[in-house]
């Protein structure tokens, strides 16, 4: 049994005005929206771009999503967001998310996305180019949350 | 030549928590997307459904679009969106969309959508069964703005 | 110990155009949107408004939300979005949600929120006021998940 | 009369999946967000950032807006966002803004914003700093749209 020896992918971007609340701070919805991103960065890293999935007829569609609330982000803060792959099964796909502000994680998240047909939008097992193209990116989860 | 004798469409919706931003007013761009409820609602009213309208093959983009923003709307203020047709044309339609808070308008605009073959996107003629189901809600427009 | 004898507030909402993506389905993110919009119908049932509770020197954060996808909602789906209180705790306030779309569950989540001073954001007891108003939705639960 | 020496200034950003609509472009509303987004950039090349406007006591809002949808964008397409200052009223402030996709020019818009004391939120005049800041990418405009 040997670790995956993967490494998160980051990217970076900033809270816009209209995403922040009264409360001055990015609203909760968002962060979906923020590692949304960071799945159409995954994609783009692991084998060209999300459309290159769909030209191949696959789609991926979220089934499952964790997310804790640790700190608030502001206006224009930069976030650095970070995705990880913790499980490749069958036909669903495990990652963990980070949002970063400075040094702090801010918002962190367990996300289960299955892989699909495009056409009929049943589950469909993970094509083997796939799987390959996210291993760099597959970290070892000792203790799942 | 008689004055159109339609009126206007009127919906209620409110303000969303996460639609107001850290000046504790509705943000900008949400207007444009109430406007767009409002077409949605128009669909309904004229011709049963926007998807109605799908199903027969045609779809509407916006082209243009003019705003103003009059006065702020608040977190959970319940806003009447009122929308009248005021021209149509061969392929275009153009309407006027009033958010009202309590007796007063806060934000008005002026759309010019047009029509389009779903699969084309082209440009195609607005059908007599269309231009039927808005006549209710067209109203005269004396000096446009 | 009696189980609670509260029940689940129910409002609707229709799905918009914008919220809906590419695969036709409407876009995970604005589950969180539609179920702060369940959360602020909370309130208002509870205790008059959201703004009451403003006004009164407190607040409410998200600190945690599971969610769940079951199935797609589609554009101009009528849902029909509930939500009921599982616990109260000494600061904090978890909800049940369900979004259906006719008899079936699209989406279940499950929220824990914070109640915060509303000048300090640090955490506060939840006052025996807003507790009362609470309990008329609250719910046992006897499996968590 | 001498013509303004400014030139417009130039961001990117890519059309996030949430954002792309069941016509598979970008969804009308979000071109306000984007503009938006422009404006920050704005502040922050003209003096420091929006934050560094909000401590000396200003605040902007929108009063107008115009805007033209000449062409679709799609999803992860790479938009070049560019604003230009037109016009320095006494209060209000006129931008420019193009989104280009590739060399096509997609969405273009004309924005008054108002600049109003942050506490009482009336119409105060651009101070002197501000207006030195913004001079940079200031424009002429031959013929208003």
């Amino acid at each position: 049994m040997t670790a995956a020896e993967g490494q998160p992918l980051v990217h970076r971007l900033r809270a816009r005005y209209g995403e922040c609340d009264l409360q001055g701070i990015v609203f909760n919805a968002h962060y979906l929206t923020y590692f949304d991103v960071s799945m159409t960065e995954l994609w783009r890293a692991a084998y060209g771009s999300y459309r290159a999935m769909l030209d191949r007829g696959i789609d991926i569609v979220l089934a499952e999503a964790q997310v804790r609330f640790l700190a608030p982000a502001r206006f224009d803060d930069e976030l650095a967001l970070s995705v990880a792959v913790t499980h490749l099964g069958e036909t669903s796909i495990l990652t963990r998310h980070e949002a970063r502000c400075g040094p702090d994680v801010v918002v962190d998240g367990d996300l289960r996305h299955v892989l699909v047909d495009l056409k009929t939008l049943t589950k469909t097992p993970i094509p083997d180019w796939a799987r390959e193209g996210l291993e760099r990116f597959r970290v070892t989860e000792d203790e799942p949350r």
